[in-house]
């Protein structure tokens, strides 16, 4: 969160009083030998006491002119003691945790923490980004581009998966590059974040693709044919007809198209730090390269926030994707693109899901399409649970008889599965969220 | 082929002359310990001079009376020489075996050989079958309930997964009891036959299933989640508003209803000999318990041929099923069930293959998701190749842009993936067949 | 088990008394529609009051002359009512049984049982067989070619994977067709077979393999290299020298050998009717073709009972074979065998396993390799449970220190993997058996 | 490659003449928009002319004073063109790629060389280096702690997997980090690193471990047993009775142990800087967390170099480890460790290899046993091609009778299978390397 603008919104409080208002919710980052850890931070203040929770545990302190001290406990009989100093909407200090599994050493760490924002009765705003640098990682280091609010929107520009933008210059390596990071106000872990793509559309009249079958697919007699495969392939974009062919067709081609259908591969949130960042090839829970053909205009993608600001990610636009990706790449095109971003405090959910006008979708993204066939039906069956409260007899007579199951990406380290149910056949069970 | 239809169909040949007019096509059986593999056979006969093919081997000899002799050579240098009598369009008689392989060292096997018929100018025939008895095996030495002619219609019945009819008696064993088999005349192995259903409907107003999650779909957490499931289910199946509801919904589904989706879990051929007979619980090349949801009235499925008269088994109806049938069981119930049989000559297939009004699909059967879907891409693959002409760049680009796959098959030893090809995207690509 | 043999040894029991007496353990099985379900059931008769268990539930009953009735209660509320007659040690009549899942509707099933009979002081026998016919199914339904008692021994031999006898001479189709079955007095469901060989020795010059590489172990560029693959090589076995080499070899391998370690790729039990007789190529819980090269002279293989009597079959000998099994055939050769069987009564497994003067190992059987890895995980962990009462901390942590895991099988349908512990490590753990 | 050390290196050949001597081989780094791609490059100087390769293809040029330019082409129509000036045995410059893939468009990027050194006549060394600081990615960004030749010997200690010290101090957070990354000078993309480990010796007395199994394991019933596992376990080490045993162990557990034998579950290359630095809980080609328990001391690990200098890292050590690392943690401890580094000049291999004084293995890695086993099978398949000239037929035949597959690893992201060999096996076969 960019300090400038926490110290305009706590002005007025900063100087009404000498000791400083701390209650609120709060990002605290713990340092652990050089890698942050993020904590959901709860202050209470009263007079000099302060209650709350420090990353789901129970506190109580006090704070003194800027002086502040607390200690929390867990329950399985560890601790977390600080003290530190409030300045600014912000606490700088050093934090002993005591943990009973660790024979009870106690360690000192660096600690800070912001106070989490609230906007005012500002409008959502639609925010335009041109964006001048794309990252080939899905980092939590990477420096936000634009901070906008729960319910803002942004509208943008992708380049290709191989760099090249909308006027054919290459802008960057290729890997998915990505325009972001975006960071959302008042989003941290524990949250989920919607994002709700109104725009994806083309912006220039050609894609690359290939003519290669990606090994996951390949059989050992598919692998002889296709053993000489894999030539790069350019398709024309005719957007007023709606269809893509190839510029070169293959005698048997020659009258062959297929409808535009734009999406993008690639939509992220930052994981957690203490994971290596990963490429912009991979995937995981926090989204990335799903290459799933149904984040398309009118979608929305839920992705679990992992860091303060969540730090969304879009790219690696398509024109058109058959299920899976097969060609390892797909009618890779620069995209112009428009989303709003909106916030699920509180919800946290084990993998990516997308929403359409007809279908909830769990993504299952894993090493084989066998495991991700067993996390995309418990990500569902979790949503079932949460959502719509089902019993697990319940849960299992809903996905018995109304699970629809496509693959979703099978040229990925990451292999993807999607669970599809139609909304028609929940409307009779759902409660409100 | 039943040997009283031929003997009839042929009189007129046979009494014309003291030598036997052989000229056709014949299949052939030989006897290998017990176990008959089968072959096809060509015969051209001019005056007493035989020549054709056996088993795709060049094929030389001479009739005289009834005494038939013949030698067939293989180019990699075997040979197969028969010794036989014609008598009533079939051939009996013993045939020396010399393998290359074996050292060269000749073994004789018996023989025998049946004429393929050739209809006459009879019109296709719709044929009312009520089963009495039913099969647990797709067996290819069950005896034929029914012969029917390609372009023949069967209408008849299939009692459910548990055995029980619309009537809810209790007829056999569980496991998928089968109707049929149907003996198709002209079938033989190369061929492929087509089934066109031109009816599923429900015929009793209630099915079966239960509340549990098939193991290939648990993940560590839903397999604990899930470890009290199981039970049995009863559904209402509402045919007038189109509905499946569960008897005694759990509180959250007391107004839950699924759409009525009739189809067969269960199309099958007999399999080769050589193979044991399998459970009807099994699928393969030769169809099986595929629990594809897309064999509904209206689909046209397609079966390599394995043996003369190919064999049709159907069975296990579905009201409605998600994909994958992921309690194991479906809404299982009994079904009335139309359908017309067809052969394409001389095709065969790497697998299963089902056809709608909209889409072409092939079916990847196999011990894991991953498998599988390696079989459906190989299998759809062969089918852009042959009937298309598609080279491998053609074809991985199709693929690519228009490959459609789901899970059909979760819940037994083979998982099932199906790729799918909307037709349109083929219309401008397709050659005559 | 043969009629004439409990009427031998029961005829001073059914001579002594009018009411015959019916104490002790009987094999039932009930009719359901032409399948036989197997049941243990016990007796205990005081002057005319039957009590005792039918298939686990308890049951009270009387016998008046040879007239017997029982009502056996499960605890779910169901019930079995039986009626019958007994004579020369079998019961024949009929059930009712009462399923409170099936709107408790009573069907009437016909009924049979025998008497498990009890050996007399005789010494353990060694029995010699020569078989004349050989099986392609792991069938229940074949008829034993030698009933013996646990504890006596076998001495027999086996044809190769090809059908081929010790003298070259090919006495049944290919198919690893298999010795046997045995029956094993007193072995019921619900108890283990144990075999252990004594002796597998070659018995010719000669093995048959071949140079292709089976699909799983296949990746693109591999398949690719291995296009061509799949001719028949053919080996010659040393037995003086302990090592086999091909009769032909390519010239890199001149002086490449292999040392001779027979062992036999099949041992079975027949699996429960209830399922279709299984391939003579297939494997499951209840062994089969698992082609794991520790099944070799002095090793002990475990196998769950399915059926009375078990029903072993022996077959599939290897000259030597790497793991897994890669070229599909191994050194494939007759083989000259001796083994004694033994019963432990009342365990069952849910895998087969193997031990040997050093280990203990649970084999894990299907359709992929990560099933096959969890399968063998599961079947050692409840090995440790329930055979050295280990806590499900104390499994983990003997599993994570002293796990040893090979590929077994990578050859058939079902792939396998074997996880071994060695004994050395169990021994400060070991319970008196 | 530190430029000081070059420069004293060269010293006499810059200062012999006013046009610097070239010839020799050459890292050549190109900058693609930040991201470095490294060529080899081999350049022959014959007075002012220059010929040569760059990255495989055949160039020429001229030297003119610091002056150098030169045109490479590649056979499918591409070339890259150098101007560039050459002081102290490095060129920088900029290169011109022209790729008839992309239109023919001509692109400017960076370029950069350095020349490789030559050895002169000093012995073998071994280095002592003490780690101050730890690595959480096996990055080619990581700066180098020390510069070693061929042939030299590094002795170092490392942190375990937790981060802690000998002295039980936590130097770094989690995560397997790693010492490093080492400097092999001439070593070069298309080179082999192998290394030797001449000591992994236990350096405290005690070990951190866990009771959980890791989800790879668990089917739905063991899944179900473990749901409450994964505590902390502590382990002590005895090293003079060469055992290990749990702190505080259950009550069957009170006499169990473990043999040590301590391995290390990281070995690794950087990887090309193209890709995300990997996580050190991640593997590939390039090593990594193989946490295969035969990296033990007298083996040597072979892993495929792909940036200058191959930048060696090694860390998580095990006391000891069943297969595949069941708990996710092994027996987890810091370690001495003593290493002879040395180079296989223009031999790559697509995986990770092993050699112990007994086998050959390689080791297959990806995101599913039945993958990484393919993998595995490649692998070897290439080195008996490679090292040992098989053709394919014989490959099949040694990979047949010789192959031990072992499961090396279940905990992480990939998993592990190793295909080992008998060095017996291949002694008759080996060709001199």
């Amino acid at each position: 969160m960019p300090k400038h603008f926490c110290a305009l919104l706590f002005l007025p409080a900063i100087l009404a009083a000498q000791t400083p208002a701390v209650s609120g919710r709060w990002f605290a980052t713990v340092d652990f030998h050089g890698t942050p850890l993020y904590f959901n931070m709860k202050l209470e203040q009263r007079g000099a006491a302060i209650t709350g929770q420090f990353g789901g545990d129970k506190l109580e302190g006090a704070i003194n002119g800027e002086s502040i001290r607390f200690l929390a406990r867990d329950p399985r009989g560890g601790s977390e003691e600080l003290t530190g100093v409030v300045r600014d909407g912000s606490i700088s200090g050093s934090m002993v945790f005591v943990d009973p599994n660790d024979a009870g050493h106690p360690v000192t760490r660096h600690f800070s923490a912001a106070i989490v924002p609230t906007r005012g009765s500002t409008q959502p705003k639609l925010h335009d980004f041109v964006p001048t640098a794309f990252h080939r990682q899905f980092s939590p280091f990477n420096k936000p581009v634009l901070t906008v609010w729960p319910g803002d929107s942004i509208h943008t520009t992708t380049v290709d998966a191989g760099g090249t933008d909308h006027k054919g210059v290459t802008r960057v390596m290729g890997g998915n590059p990505q325009t972001g990071p975006f960071y959302i106000q008042t989003a941290g872990p524990g949250d989920t974040l919607a994002v709700h793509f109104t725009k994806i559309r083309l912006n220039r009249g050609w894609a690359i693709s290939d003519d290669g079958v990606v090994p996951r697919a390949l059989d050992a007699d598919l692998a002889v044919k296709m053993r000489d495969a894999g030539k790069s392939v350019r398709w024309l974009l005719d957007v007023e007809r709606g269809v893509a062919r190839p510029e070169k067709p293959g005698e048997h081609m020659a009258r062959y198209s297929v409808p535009l259908r734009p999406m993008l591969g690639c939509v992220a949130v930052a994981p957690r730090p203490v994971q290596a960042p990963p490429s912009t090839g991979d995937s995981g829970r926090w989204g990335g390269n799903m290459d799933f053909n149904e984040v398309v205009e009118g979608a929305t993608v839920y992705l679990p926030v992992n860091v303060p600001g969540a730090l969304l990610y879009v790219g690696d636009g398509h024109a058109a994707q058959g299920d899976g990706e097969l060609n390892g790449d797909a009618l890779e095109t620069s995209m112009d693109v428009e989303f709003t971003v909106d916030l699920i405090a509180g919800r946290s959910a084990p993998g990516p899901r997308v929403e359409s006008a007809t279908h909830i979708m769990a993504v299952g993204l894993d090493g084989s399409l066998d495991d991700a066939f067993r996390a995309a039906t418990a990500n569902m069956a979790r949503w079932l649970e949460t959502d719509y409260k089902l019993t697990p007899s319940e849960v299992a007579q809903v996905l018995g008889t109304a699970a629809e199951y496509k693959v979703s990406e099978a040229a990925d380290r990451n292999a993807g599965i999607v669970l599809k149910i139609a909304k028609d056949r929940l409307a009779p069970l759902a409660p409100a969220r």
